[in-house]
């Protein structure tokens, strides 16, 4: 996820890390050749009779990106989607010790065990949806007990939300909650779950791969035979043009596929370490624990991760 | 559902299984055939002094691209439905029985229990979605008594539902649990109904037929004239561009019908067994139970069923 | 609603029932018409130095695409709401019986008077949005006194809601529900008016009336002035030509205006008796009464209404 | 709001009142003014060489075109939100009542004491949107008290809801409601909240000025020089073809706005006394009153204000 | 946000301030140079055989439209959420007023403490989402010991709903409240929580950086190149025309990114202050409290901040 701050239009033109041009650079370099190729054969192919025109070109263009909006609009939900899922996350988590401060305002231990439960869940989710290892998250943040069935679970983020239950099931059981107090705290677990459950989804399940297939085989297609359609009438102007209406096609193919997976590290993914980093500071905050940890800030490239 | 490893974009583009590129050889293959048809007989049309240009079949072209949209939109929108009542499925039998074992942190014989209606509720929907037999795994999840009722009931996944409301019913009417707690199960068995009708409204109500109907019949005319309106223009060239526009059109065409029903087994549906393996594994591991059922993979074109 | 069994795509392009064809068939013949006249008259009026040419058509008939693109999703959004709303309607009438038998497993005589008034509701509700006369069907159903001061209401459907909770009110005035549990009950009663309320405003709500009225008199004028656009180009096969763009347009717009009352019983409408005969069957099923009523069928077109 | 009995396609088309035509006479007429200057001056900046093509303005069109949809779709919504909203209204307010007549059957008194506070509600808002006198009408329904110090209020709907707010609680503190029953009963009176509150929003917050602006802008600058683009090609043929464009450019246009305040009362706009008569209607039939006031009907245009 | 009285359309036309005209004022003066220049250099480069064609220019103009489209619906739905939420914002502290009376008429001094608070949090809300000093608002409302605690957190809007809970959770402490008429009360505080979780996903998360590069770049572009392609046909026409296009193209580009933010203090953003103002008026009008502050008008350019 990229946060530019105020940047002059003009300026902006010529930003490399931001787009995703670092991804099609060879492909409109091979767009470039191609328009070379189409200036050079030209005069010989003319003279067989056949001649490729714009206007087929035309209507295949304008279909494809009408169809390249409908992918991008699908990738894109799916980006909106995982940052409200996360978005509830910070709010539930919230939520659910502000309720718990309110109703139980001595339990100031209480507060803290399940404040660290809430924190190691987040951290915990990241960390299943990017593939890498929670265990030095959840082993700064957990108990020693907890940490150890956690962490042996083939399910380590659920199995968080399981104890967490367990600890407030406990409060019941020892007569702090009523049952009525007690549902408003597992509402906010059960938000919890769907942000879990929601997760996986987006994770796991991918736009059908024919779409992804078949724009991708017409949009290069398209852009491969361009050239040659412009080549009668724009002769020694055809690279500047093909390449421009290349980077169009390709840059929009080429960025719904990367919003598709909102949760990987490149530079337009939501930034999962920042929010984990706010949801722990926001809740230790709520406890009036110190210090609070440091705000995660961009890199040099206005990136954050 | 076709879940490939990360692919190089090249080799991509020859990949056979993943699009719909085998349901539409045949009509490919008969496009190829008009445009060496039109090829043949323009010299002897031209005399008569007809013939058709690509002005009028632009309008038509770019108009049926925006309808195939719409189409697409309709139909892409089942498929996010129909994962995302899959994805509640799961949420909500997770929930389930988390707040059982929350409340209840002693009776494991019932977390058991209940956790086998819940694996049978879901591959039961599997069978009646996909009208297959569901004897086998329900025979194999749950006990006798139960198995011989809900296989003798006409809809047996709402049977399922109503013994497990009836086994929750007992632990109130046992007094384990109070009106309000009871309630907060209640409430999932409530969303387990919504999944179930939400699918069965899925499987029953297609698209409209004329849409299919309308589409097809404009898409399949369009390309097979698209050659006749080429011709003039491009000669030995025409039957290249006309593949590639055919195949445009025509594979978003067969991809939207492939998407409405979701519920089959194609390449571009829903992996229900995975997902029912996935739940069944899940609910296992919360109750501690070993071994768990191994992990369904996909086969050797990536494919999940 | 049409349910096709699975059929060649090549005899589907001659499907006459399935698609609005029937209804456009006098529009289509005088686009015919037309373009004979445009050939006819086409000399004569290029002597004036005056003639129309396809460019302005292909801007207009773009436009118009787009129009029409967007009537139709407003259109089919009220289609997929209305089935949502019936969809609701099962789930909520299985959902409530199942809580009273959760609830209270042993009052059958109650189960079948519950099931009776949610029966007599779904058939009630259809009559109302089809404005035909349900007297047969509740008086087929309901016990004799509470037929009478339903059938007297300028409201029925709405009466059999206020009745319905009556008789859910005895049972907490009688002690058999607590407060909690009455308002479980209570829950479903109120997603029952939510699906009277919400279908009685499709019913009387249109999309506005001009939206109509602004596409038919473009698609209509547009469709007309076509051949005279096409006749310069095309000559002889200006009719083909114009008949095939003007079945695209005028069947999208009629479509458009057959689903925005989904209501009704053409064609592309929901199949409201075979949702209500499934209602009966799935309540009684659940009480275990026998025999179930027959399952509707399509009819010889495949129609189901 | 505009309700057609059936009407046949061909007399519609002849239709005054239904569409916008009213209000965008003027701009036709004048683009047929500059359509017959065009004709005029043509030889004339002919022989400057200089000439409109008709190129520049098929993309411009097209442009405007989906710029169009777009903001059609953004009106429309609002359209549908608020429909939804005062469908909502009807759905609470016979809920409520329906709920109270369940739980206290006999306080007939009370039931007609709420139905008058739920009637004045809608009236009231009626009235608050249009920017009308609700003095009348409240006068007619409410009790004189309760009249009085609604009326002496500066926001006097947002009071009819806390003096019924008022009603209800008094029912909780006279031991004729649990806090459970309570509890239902005012989850009623915050959908009327939110239906208050939404139609506030939509009535306070147009579509950003911004998009009414460019589009009005660019429509009529491209309906102004389109004849002088058509002319080369069309000659005497212009005047019909421009304003043939022009009429589907400014009336999706002047629809676009008129939708984006639905509360209005012009022919697209919902029939809010029609609403209101009904609310009336249907509390009064439910509490046995009579006779019930005469349902509203269109006037002679088909027009339902 | 604007809001406009009734203005003639023709007026309209020549709106300055409503439109993001200011901004892109320059950026069309270039175009306008750029078109004199491709009018001088047109016959130098017509002898080397290159010229630039409007074809491939209205291939890709439409294909930019079709993004630009994508691309205001993005942002148009970020404005819209965010007005939503400060919609629920005002029902939602209303409706908690309402409840608080309903449920204990008589402690005056509790509503007006409670309402405190609510008017401290939708003033603190919007300081945060604007980056000002809500210090003077705060310390206006607040009672003295709460400001305080308020003021030296980190995140105050967040704390001011942990005090908020915490004066309702003494209510329950002291008896006034039973847990379930406190749950009441809780979920209007559970929403407030989501309008500040929402707003502050909205202000963090921008649209993904890279569409707002590539369409800037390929408008900022294409407005360049298109002098050179029309000028062949239009020659002195050429600025006019160029102007025309680049002005609708380049006036949505900016418009959306204006809309992305919605929170700011531009013509088209949401008049934050407006919104608290009213809420204010209404708490305390609720309380019967005199005199209301002054409803906010708009300035003389019609402009709400």
């Amino acid at each position: 996820m990229i946060i530019r701050p105020n940047q002059h239009w003009f300026l902006r033109l010529f930003d490399w890390h931001g787009s995703v041009l670092s991804k099609i650079t060879f492909r409109l370099f091979l767009n470039i050749l191609m328009s070379i190729v189409a200036i050079i054969i030209y005069q010989w192919y003319e003279q067989l009779g056949i001649h490729l025109t714009i206007a087929p070109f035309s209507l295949l263009g304008i279909a494809i990106a009408i169809f390249l909006g409908f992918r991008n609009s699908a990738s894109y939900s799916r980006f909106v989607e995982a940052r409200m899922l996360w978005g509830t996350l910070l709010i539930a988590e919230r939520t659910l010790l502000r309720q718990l401060k309110n109703l139980l305002p001595e339990d100031k231990k209480n507060h803290e065990e399940i404040a660290k439960y809430l924190i190691a869940f987040s951290w915990s989710l990241k960390h299943q949806l990017r593939n890498t290892d929670p265990t030095a998250d959840l082993y700064r943040i957990l108990p020693r007990e907890a940490f150890s069935e956690i962490i042996a679970s083939p399910m380590p983020t659920n199995r968080v939300l399981l104890l967490l239950g367990d600890e407030i099931g406990k409060l019941r059981l020892a007569g702090k909650l009523s049952d009525v107090t007690y549902k408003m705290l597992d509402n906010k677990l059960d938000e919890l779950a769907h942000v879990l459950g929601g997760c996986e989804r987006i994770a796991n399940t991918p736009v059908p791969f024919a779409y992804t297939l078949i724009l991708q085989r017409t949009v290069y297609l398209f852009c491969s035979l361009l050239p040659f359609a412009l080549v009668s009438d724009l002769h020694y102007m055809t690279p500047f043009v093909s390449v421009f209406i290349s980077y169009t096609f390709l840059s929009w193919d080429s960025l719904a596929e990367e919003l598709e997976d909102p949760f990987g590290t490149s530079a337009n993914d939501l930034p999962l370490n920042a929010i984990c980093n706010t949801i722990e500071r926001n809740l230790m905050e709520m406890n009036n624990q110190k210090p609070l940890p440091a705000l995660l800030k961009p890199d040099r490239y206005f990136n954050l991760i």
